[in-house]
């Protein structure tokens, strides 16, 4: 019977862990190597090897109503899309209503993870961890959770770049750069057109001489602002959409690519990839589209070579005087954690039933909480491996065979690699709301949309055509929240309120109206009893299956 | 019979005087006070009292098409809304293509300009001149071009703050303003939310701690992005849009704001002013809207008062520990040149027939070019009233008398005063293409559509549906250009070349299709022929009179 549980890390994905074990009356002990919380969202004074770290100027892509816990909704007047500073406060917020500080060794680091002899039979883990001052200790634990980040290792591909030795100006990962101060005046080349690239090559831009900004293949923009200047993570996102989508995935993405394209001509633009909209995480860029226009940032294709401070690109093209390069290449992936038994992967990712547990273990005591990227936020997607993991560790969930598990992994990672484009930068990539759903079926606390329509008519209509915000996981079953109908009847309110700092009126902020809410009533509530009683198919998409009543 | 003419000042309006002078065979003498031309596109290191001033970021708010002298496009490969040195470098372009650094006595400052005492007959001015060495010397002149610009005198209105003495922060002009640095981590507060309210506030809020955007009467926000990212200013500004906008002038302000807030509620994010669309120049900003979502920005109402460090808003809410105060309140104007007679004012306007001639001089010999305000470049603007003037001072054209223009300049008061938001700091304003066209009338350089449709019908086609860019201008008449057909049919070709620097695929450039040219053709063809014999009427926005054949 699984009691003390191991949390190695304290970012978001380590402290909902802890929270997910207090609350299934686990005994959590969390290890984290710095002495602070936060992991990625605490900016380091300078970055530290083997850490995450950020830029000042970060605001986090996911609106805040959308990014949250489960069952802590974010400050009505934060704003909807945090600046790093008020994530970590929302952080520490979270830590201290949950009293989660005193489950947390700082300055204590993992230094490895071994199965006790009796594993098969305990299911046992010895955790040896440092403290700062050099002080070892071995501690056995029943389960282990790996929260331990994976923005840590710089990606710095120097020899991809022929010539790279003979550039003497300055150069640096992404992961390195804190601010444009020093930068003044520069010509600057940004490698890497991913959310740090982007961010980095704008913000450059309003300093540097200019900005040349290398993509190989180019990337999908949108901007956080949606319809109305509402955040755009709100729109479109719904259940009802998700249907929709599931309906008729092929017109949604031709409808939408055309939308993106009507704002911004991707191809004049010169940023247009070959992959469909929904294959890669897009760009999140709120600025890149006017710094282009005005020539500040000039996008270019792949390097080829360099040659001294001239660099020759794979169109013939050449930018000389080039004073600053900007590694923005990703990150690797390793968990050192793991036994290399534990390290298998499966395509690009690593092999784990549902991104959290290795099938091969004889007993389920290790999951790895937060290692998922889906375009949606990673925080709700954490919490609620977390959830799962601590019902599983205490045996109230059974996992399947071995061999269920490792089919399951093959069949989902062939659809992810069928429908997203992965690579070792990009291991994996799941689709939000079905991910968190069949998480949540696991767990119990999936809505029963049928169920509340007939029951609770104005909160099925929000949960089912208003944003999918993680309060809908709390609503029934483990983990029950009694305030769950209240956060989500109440989300709207929380967006506007950031912006009453200048009232010139009510603001008009829903995205529909009350008609379109009749209309869709009827016919919601309709397909709501008609799918009541269908059995879920095995799809990695099974939106759909969300209505049938908990077994 | 003029021969000499003084042009004060070497900014943009100056230079495009040099050359209308030197077009009509006048010989042009230019005093520059500083040592360089360009103006107020000219970075100085450090503010210089008198002068204009800009930041190191700014971008211009027009694309080159539409701020080009009519017979010198800029260069394919500029960016489309050009960094200030690159307009710098379109100014010394053009003044070395037409040879007008000649001309230019820099470091030359006006100190004074008075009328001869035989005026009356000869209409000649004593212009009285300081170079820098302190040697000042008195000239005769047949006539001056008042080319002096108007963003020289700050407006600093500290006394209008109740309580401002007893804040001990730092406090300066937007005027003042050179970048952000050394303003990381402050607490700022910009007042006013002009073009440069805007652009500080969002270039300050990467590096402050939190920007607080103060704004009486906010105001109506547009990107420089238009439909797929083209030049915004490109659509929408074609005179087939004008003949629709004067035809429903109502429904399509309502459309155009209906619009604006599609992409972004300006009640939600309480900038709504009480102001139509049209009644004032809008804010042009890219980045504002993703500032304040993200909170980095913060939209307040009127200051109320200042408490030391703390800053009561009209709304009773206060910011406490405010560091910085930038004043973005805008210039003041005046013409120190000119005589105390012709100084009067009309509202808030100089007293100036078409905001270029004084109507009390007995003779016509003074002309201010460059003081007019548009939704539109100044640039065009400028130099038309320069190719007017000097073919005034030649005498080819004649002034009404001073009656009738000092009865028209209170009829185009009364009237601008009642179709946009005027005051002492936004003392005129102009509707673009018609006040361009009145002057075009007068200078007899305005193209004649009808005739077009039936001589040239892809030219005309682009003249009437595409941007009307100022080559328009040298199709006919005085100062007709021959390649201005050329610059027309191949703008699109400009406004492409800049982003082929990453080339995907031939982007689809042209905001209408093959049909609606079709379309469009006839009618417009038809409503050419219709409007051939009309006879203009004496509207301020005689757009359908463009049709008739010059006389």
């Amino acid at each position: 019977m699984v009691q003390k549980v191991a949390v190695i890390g304290a970012g978001p994905s380590g402290l909902s862990s802890i929270k997910a074990c207090l609350d299934e009356g686990l005994e959590p002990t969390c290890f984290e190597s710095s002495d602070d919380i936060g992991g990625l969202w605490r900016i380091k004074e300078k970055p530290e090897p083997g850490r995450a770290n950020i830029y000042e100027s970060v605001v986090i892509n996911s609106s805040k109503e959308m990014m949250a816990f489960s069952d802590f909704p974010p400050p009505a007047d934060f704003p909807n899309n945090m600046h790093h500073s008020e994530v970590l406060q929302y952080l520490r917020l979270y830590s201290q209503t949950f009293r989660l500080l005193q489950h947390i060794h700082f300055q204590t680091t993992v230094l490895s993870l071994r199965q006790r002899p009796d594993f098969a039979a305990t299911g046992q883990w010895e955790v040896e961890t440092e403290q700062r001052g050099g002080q070892r200790e071995t501690r056995v634990f029943d389960a282990v959770m790996v929260c331990a980040g994976h923005f840590t290792r710089p990606h710095l591909p120097l020899r991809d770049f022929t010539g790279f030795e003979s550039f003497h100006g300055k150069y640096f990962h992404s992961w390195e750069y804190r601010s444009a101060e020093g930068l003044r005046g520069k010509r600057v080349l940004v490698i890497g057109v991913g959310n740090s690239g982007g961010d980095i090559a704008v913000e450059i831009s309003s300093a540097a001489e200019r900005v040349y900004l290398s993509t190989r293949s180019g990337a999908w923009i949108v901007g956080r602002l949606g319809p109305g200047g509402l955040p755009g993570d709100l729109i479109g996102t719904s259940r009802m959409d998700m249907i929709i989508f599931k309906l008729f995935p092929g017109w949604i993405n031709r409808k939408l690519e055309k939308a993106v394209n009507k704002t911004l001509d991707h191809r004049l633009y010169g940023l247009k990839p070959k992959h469909g909209f929904f294959a890669q995480i897009p760009l999140v860029n709120d600025g890149l589209p006017a710094r282009i226009i005005s020539g500040r940032v000039v996008v270019k294709p792949n390097v080829k070579e360099f040659i001294g401070s001239s660099v020759v690109f794979d169109d013939g093209s050449t930018v000389e005087k080039v004073d600053v390069v900007v590694f923005a290449t990703g990150y690797n992936y390793s968990f050192p954690f793991l036994p290399p038994a534990l390290q298998a992967k499966s395509g690009y990712r690593l092999h784990l039933y549902k991104h959290v547990f290795p099938p091969a273990l004889a007993r389920p005591t290790l999951a790895v909480v937060g290692f998922i990227h889906a375009f949606g936020a990673i925080n709700p997607m954490a919490e609620m491996q977390a959830r799962w993991a601590a019902r599983v560790f205490k045996g109230l969930i059974t996992l399947p065979s071995e061999e269920t598990m490792t089919k399951d992994i093959q069949r989902e990672t062939a659809l992810m690699h069928k429908r997203f484009v992965c690579s070792e930068r990009n291991p994996l990539q799941v689709v939000h709301l079905p991910y968190l759903d069949s998480l949540a079926e696991q767990v119990g606390a999936r809505p029963n949309l049928a169920w509340l329509f007939l029951t609770d008519p104005r909160l099925a209509l929000e949960v089912f055509m208003g944003p999918s915000t993680p309060y809908q996981y709390r609503l029934t079953g483990p983990g029950r929240w009694a305030e769950a109908r209240r956060a989500i009847l109440t989300q709207w309110d929380r967006v506007v309120q950031p912006f009453r700092t200048r009232v010139v009126a009510e603001p008009e902020t829903r995205p529909y109206s009350k008609l379109s809410i009749m209309l869709v009533f009827s016919g919601a509530a309709l397909l709501g009893c008609l799918c009541y009683c269908k059995h879920p198919g095995s799809s990695v998409f099974p939106v759909l299956s969300q209505f049938r009543s908990p077994h």
